[in-house]
């Protein structure tokens, strides 16, 4: 006998897998790491907890679930992110000055969301009523988004203390590694379609419309730059050299004395960086990581080399297994290739395009010609922010598996390292 | 029979006293409460437990108590606040990046100091052995001050809060009130003497060394300004017009667009505060409370006054018994004067001398003459403080009865509201 | 009888004709105009003078002039604008703090500038010796460029007066204007070749190489948008409603506080704006200018277009004579359309593509597919600006007739609006 | 035959006097030196002659003369420094954007006010009618105040440009200096008077009343701290050594980079500084200057001392007569003591009480006992500058000889180095 899934259970399990892995991703934390907004740009655990339930209460319960009462109407001020249409919004940088609710308090937020939304499903499996389909499901990948700023920003966080707090403890032994040289994919010059259409599976707005785009012959990287290669350029001087960089790169490592990647220290000419494992020596062979896209432009301008736009990213990547390290594996960090597997050095190439590290393209994040915003609050999801950012692709290792895709389109500001963000190389 | 308290016992007594007044303080926090900075100027509740026990660890402990182990080595750097004679510290305003080490870890870390401290006490009393007890003794008093700005970062940090969270509910009525109009003090010219010795019961450095001041006939108000007092202010332009405000004082009202106390908040027209006890009206009886010295120094020039110096302050204040609204009073406000005891406003004049806010006074904060520094850390205690603040006199609702006294010097910058600080008239 | 021109003196007279043109700009400056830097991202007239003759010392005198000699040797530092390969710079931001050498001093430098250029051309043309023809054209255009710059930069500064200095009186009528509304020019989807090749006349590099793009169907507004129509935007609530804004662009509006174009002032409900030739009233029938891409997106999304990508400008554009309102007119100030000869409202269209103000595009300025960076010097002209900023098109009020070509890319950060910029919608 | 000069006279040469010096002091500038301000706390040479004579415009002519017609209306909001009381103010940063009026028109304003100052003067002595002799005085004073800072301004901008340029040749050799110990003049203890009364002379609101002042012994330095002596505080870590410094004064030298006094630039381990008359090495036997207050009293802490309070300086220097190096010396900077006359190192002590550099002192700038501030705009000609800021007396080499006196009160706040400010000990 076959148990046949109806589409409304399967949304329904899939509620409850999403919102159980946020919870799981905090079970190693302290009350008091919940509490704290390190920077501007990061937000509390406790608020990524809060904001996402925000977002099922306001734009799927409150509108379709006859009768729902909010645990505290000042909740929608204080959650909501950045959604004009959904009224004004607590100060994001202040974010981490909200000591309550309490972190049990959200959970109570949580919870009380988690049985509206159960008893929205009753209705639609019972009374067969029709249920939001569209917007739970954004819901849900909007849930994993944030599941990803967790980490990072909770990464971000513990580096600050100079107790350097382990979030986890390290997985061990990581595989017997080849010798691998890197090679190039190359793609001959044509009409290529990128992107998605509604409805090809889950896509957000700002991956539509599919259309054409001329590519010229190029040429991608088959797999990521490693932090030993990293490390090359670091020796050649690639910090104090300002021909490889962009001008408002340059200014920033003038500005803010960088000289390396995020995390990294040197202590007796031995480089080590912060993981969410703990304090440890810079290993060379894993992709490098936290790198801004100042610094991955400066990198392949270095090498000889230079960013793929988008298209020519997408039009490679389609083709790949979406496979890869991604949150799931617990390790919270870029790996090394290895021998076994699919992360086998030798069998498998291209390699590394999904998982590990969100790849910098050159290209700036707009919309696609034909791109249609969407109206209300969702329209405030991903157009706003298309100007100053550049796209970035493929997942990292903070990435749940199921968020990802060849479409997917990741956008941040040419200085941001705090994500787990790092290169691949075309020409 | 009567019990002897030996001078040890007392002071181990004193020890336990305050170090347990410390930990009531924090009753009715949650963990989150403890661990967030809400400004550069403010320290972490969880902060200030630690690092008054670093103190004692620190100043007493390594040096007098062979065998003595650090819970943590790292604490040394992570909790001295400013003495470079002990080494570096962490950035001041980063103390609320810090979760770790836990709320409770930091309970164990005071735990860890007090039964050494009872060991060292041991010592003393069975041993025989001599105790530091000049540098307890400032420990002690040390502890106390943080214990009035573990109330005060508190509620700055409460206040950002739109929940508007109680500290501790309100303890209701306050007493009848008379009809009142104040008087002033009259005292005549001369050589008078302020300061202390050192001897004179505990002191600090800053108090002395008692000398000559020589002093022109001058009023002093017998009460404090009140709320009402300074709405009238507030309401003839005080805010708006130029002619009452020092130069910097009228560029900060521009910059931080003042328009009233610190946590005064304006709807409908009526004015409420944020309180520890909840959000509420402003009294008008009460002393007036959380303005800078610009504001205070605006309001006496509005009511044809000016501010006291502090040797005016000082040879009235001497003259009065060191009773008022103190942090024992659970208020934790500033309170009218009442009819019934000390407080009444017509038998006793002059009045609220000590307690309820810090009295600004117009003398810049700087040595009396023939002030020695001491040597090492607790040079650093006071003197380098010494330059571009002012000198508070009197206490405030916030600070222990037992630390207070008529010499004793509190010192912020002109700008600074966060404290309970408030005004006297002088002429 | 023909006279023929030969290349040589071809070259030496444009230069003759650029050179005198800075200096007729600034004609009817005082010599204190000439010194002051009103912003960080403008500089003084007196500088812009410098750094176009160091322009031709350093890249064509020194290496091509045998026994040049520099007037002083401080001036290679104290006027290269931003060439790393050439030595090190004065601070940008500084460049106003410089009053020597004085406004004489440099038109002395000039001279020996110009005299050494005019020994080289004599080498070429009398001795046949083969010149830098290539660098010199560069050079020409470059101080065209720093004409634009010298014209935006004086109006930034001298609205800075409240004295609303006049640059240079008004040109009086400006001729009949037709009545219009303003039609669309329609594209077929298809690929399109846009960008330039070296050696179609002069180019920059970041002009290369000719390449194709997949462009949509669309439609280009066959006018730039009004003063009067950017009005029914503000009427609307345009800089008051989120919803028409980018995130970062709404977030500078609140920050800065616009509500109008730069320049304009509102005075008793009617709107006036500072322009070089005085302050007067806004006319509604001119293109509306001074206003950042943030609003130039907004207005499109209130008009329910879009802003242009740069490939569907450069379509149409490359179709369009390169007529219009540049610097030769006299005017500095974007002009109505009026009924006269080209710009008549009736007969023309599409119009006003060339001149009046640069129009923002929707397109990232980035490098073309195979773009190949120049080396040396020359490297860091256009491609270490690529991030960040959006391409502009067009040329303006400001720019000389000679200097702009369909293919011409500009590019500017999304806040700016001290040049002459404006809107042209596309859909 | 003796030549009796009139009361009204004597005011009118004064007058003529200290107009034709603040010119004479512009004599050696070109026009584009006039122009430009090199921070906020400077005002450019432009700034100041248009000002001083708004003063005499506002305060003088247009209450007192008949019939005065102002130049231009809009200098009353151009040229107002800081007097709410007469109106509204151009903002103090942006007084270098205003390149018009020019220097030029500066010049007629100067004329203009001039010639009906004359006028003025005329009624008075032909016609008998009383003048606003108290006014213009302190207009006269006001003026030789902007000379000094005229010509400390200028220095701070001409210091900004890497071309050194000289404002005026050196004087040569300053004669021969002795070997000298320095010595310390003794004071007793007991009540002291200071301070003027209106009528001791011209004076400053901010010197009255006379009044008592408690003394404690105390010893004086009889000369200044040199350069030579500052070397060794240098030497001796005096800039790495958080011990010596005020707290504020430590964080200033952190977050500033400060690593010897303003002005001074070290080349292959040798001590050069920027002067009025041109680079060179620093003199050891000269006075230290551009030095803070932090600066002052970390190197007194270092040495063992301490800066006077002002009542100690002035009980001292009011037997010294006024004597020294002052502007009209030419020499523009502090001179060594030498053996020749008044300045001899031998025969003479105490000296430099007067001229050569402002003293710093340890007491904060506040008003005296009994002090009343003048109604209406001199009233915020000082009193509104009493916060923050510390007391300097003696004057410097850019003071005026008849500007000085022992009851003068200078102030600036801590951090403040552009003055030619140094240090005298006391203990």
């Amino acid at each position: 006998m076959t148990t046949e899934v109806s589409p409304i259970t399967d949304l329904a399990q899939r509620y409850h897998y999403v919102r159980a892995t946020s919870e799981k991703l905090c079970e190693p934390l302290e009350v008091e790491d919940y509490v704290v907004q390190s920077m501007a740009d990061t937000s509390p655990t406790k608020w990524h907890l809060a904001h996402v339930s925000w977002f099922f209460e306001t734009l799927v319960l409150k509108p379709h679930l006859p009768g729902y009462q909010p645990i505290d109407d000042r909740y929608a001020f204080l959650f909501n992110s950045y959604y004009n249409t959904l009224g004004k919004q607590f100060s994001r940088p202040d974010r981490g000055l909200i000591t309550r609710p309490t972190v049990a308090e959200v959970h109570d937020y949580r919870r009380h969301v988690d049985e509206s939304m159960e008893a929205l499903f009753e209705r639609g499996s019972s009374a067969g009523i029709e249920l939001p389909e569209v917007i739970i499901d954004i819901g849900l990948h909007h849930e994993q988004q944030h599941q990803e700023l967790i980490v990072t920003d909770l990464k971000h966080l513990l580096a600050q203390n100079p107790l350097k707090p382990v979030y986890r403890g390290d997985r061990g032994d990581r595989g017997d590694r080849g010798d691998r040289g890197g090679g190039w994919i190359g793609v001959a010059e044509g009409v290529y379609e990128i992107g998605s259409h509604y409805g090809d599976g889950f896509v957000y707005d700002n991956e539509t419309p599919r259309h054409k785009s001329y590519v010229y012959d190029f040429e991608l990287a088959d797999r990521l730059v490693t932090n030993g290669e990293f490390k090359a350029f670091m020796a050649d001087g690639g910090y104090e050299r300002p021909e490889f960089w962009l001008s408002s790169g340059w200014a920033t490592v003038q500005e803010r004395a960088w000289n390396a990647p995020l995390y990294w220290e040197e202590r007796d000419g031995e480089w080590s960086y912060f993981t969410l494992s703990g304090f440890r020596p810079v290993d060379d062979d894993e992709p490098v990581c936290h790198v801004s896209l100042y610094e991955a432009d400066a990198y392949a301008s270095w090498a000889g080399a230079r960013l793929p736009t988008e298209a020519e990213w997408e039009v490679v990547a389609a083709q790949q297994p979406i496979e890869g390290n991604f949150v799931e594996s617990g390790a919270f960090h870029p790996m090394p290739l290895t021998i076994d597997g699919r992360r086998s050095t030798v069998d498998v190439s291209p390699s590394q395009f999904f998982g590990d590290v969100w790849e910098w393209t050159s290209s700036a994040y707009t919309s696609y010609p034909g791109y249609e915003q969407p109206s209300g609050a969702l329209g405030e999801y991903n157009a706003k922010f298309m100007s100053g950012q550049n796209v970035l692709r493929g997942g990292s290792c903070a990435t749940p598996q199921s968020h990802i895709r060849a479409s997917y389109r990741n956008f941040f500001y040419a200085p941001d390292r705090w994500q787990f963000s790092g290169i691949r190389l075309a020409r």
